[in-house]
């Protein structure tokens, strides 16, 4: 049973005002939950079903300040996803530091994406090639907002996203810029060497102007058919995917 | 001014239902409708700003059975999108027949995609990389509700989507199969010769085992990182790129 005032509490954290002024993120998903109760995140408050609760090891549960129990329809009723028949945690954020990149490491920049979905993908694609840091706009929407986190399928917990002003970011870095326009080299033939980072632009207009004078390498995904663009999240996993191949 | 009679008949088709009865869709924003009104598809109703609708030539007009001006505020009011500042259509459905594939073809195939973000996006990349067929399983989200059709950026206009049960579709088929799996051979190393049919699995199961029993080639996206899987629209980009590269 789930008091009134918790309930709100927890669908207030579906709100990035609330969230920012509590510190605290939602996970929702027996997966995700489980993952992150192995993680080195602090979660303040574990909800959950009777079953899902009897799993969860007595070391997993020393970590958590706070047990509730509910019912599948109380679960899924503070729940933002259309069913949670599990779990959900509110997880305290971790102060993201400066990325600190060797010459050899590679990390993604984001230029303004707004879509919640587009950048869960993205971390997820991110953490399938091993790219553990991403640098972004802070126009870029919140990666702890629900839906990115529950599309990040639990990849969140290993991708570093840091919010920064990219002007400043790229100023003070001398190293290689790629980002994908229509007229770059072709990504199936390039050779990506010595790390660097890899810009990629808003939904709607791509990269912008100010981030663009940073780019040192124009890179192009060779295109067969008639589509314009790609979406944001299919452009970095292919691009990604090259740039893996070829290390 | 747009009456309550045919505002509502338009926020009807959002539905799959009324789509279904009437045979008809909706396009909305300036792009996707400029595009509709330049393809063969019959656009019954078209809706737009006096600024939209001034731009449009007659003889794109002639082709359009009813035109009907409105306020941006009222456009946003019948459109499913957050804001929609030039046009919307009412497009009548095309009969899809059963793709005839050449044996150099390849076409997609998709077990149960119930995302609609996903499926539009997979129709976006299936254009991008020049893959004019899509089959999908009954079960697959409806290509032509808003959101998969907002997504296709356009591309619905090029790929058709054939709805039809796997099961009796791959029976028939002569094919090469290739489906993605944990344990397949890596599409980095993989020759892909003489056409053939990509299955894209269930974003929460994969392949089903109804459908596994048909796959002639297993494959596998390498991975450097933690990422259990890939999200379903970022798998298919990924194997047509290795695809395209190699013919």
């Amino acid at each position: 049973m789930i008091s009134k005032a918790k309930s709100r509490y927890i669908k207030e954290l579906q709100v990035k005002k609330y969230r920012l002024a509590e510190q605290c993120f939602l996970v929702q998903g027996a997966k995700a939950v489980y993952e992150t109760l192995a993680s080195d995140y602090k979660i303040h408050t574990l909800v959950g079903t009777a079953e899902f609760l009897s799993a969860v090891t007595s070391t997993s549960l020393s970590r958590v300040n706070e047990t509730i129990e509910v019912s599948e329809k109380e679960l899924t009723a503070i729940s933002s996803v259309e069913a949670n028949n599990s779990a959900l945690a509110v997880v305290r954020m971790k102060i993201t530091k400066k990325p600190i990149l060797s010459s050899a490491d590679f990390a993604l920049v984001l230029d303004d994406i707004r879509d919640p979905g587009n950048l869960g993908t993205i971390i997820r694609t991110a953490d399938w090639y091993g790219i553990g840091n991403i640098i972004a706009s802070p126009e870029t929407t919140d990666v702890y907002s629900p839906k990115v986190i529950n599309a990040t399928m639990g990849s969140f917990l290993r991708v570093e996203v840091f919010y920064t002003p990219l002007d400043d970011f790229l100023k003070a870095s001398s190293r290689i810029v790629y980002g994908t326009f229509l007229d770059g080299e072709n990504v199936h033939k390039l050779n990506f060497d010595g790390g660097g980072l890899i810009v990629i632009g808003n939904e709607s207009r791509g990269i912008s102007a100010g981030v663009e004078k940073f780019i040192t390498h124009r890179i192009t995904i060779p295109r067969w058919g008639m589509a314009e663009s790609l979406n944001a999240s299919t452009a970095t996993a292919i691009v990604l995917d090259n740039l893996k191949r070829r290390l």
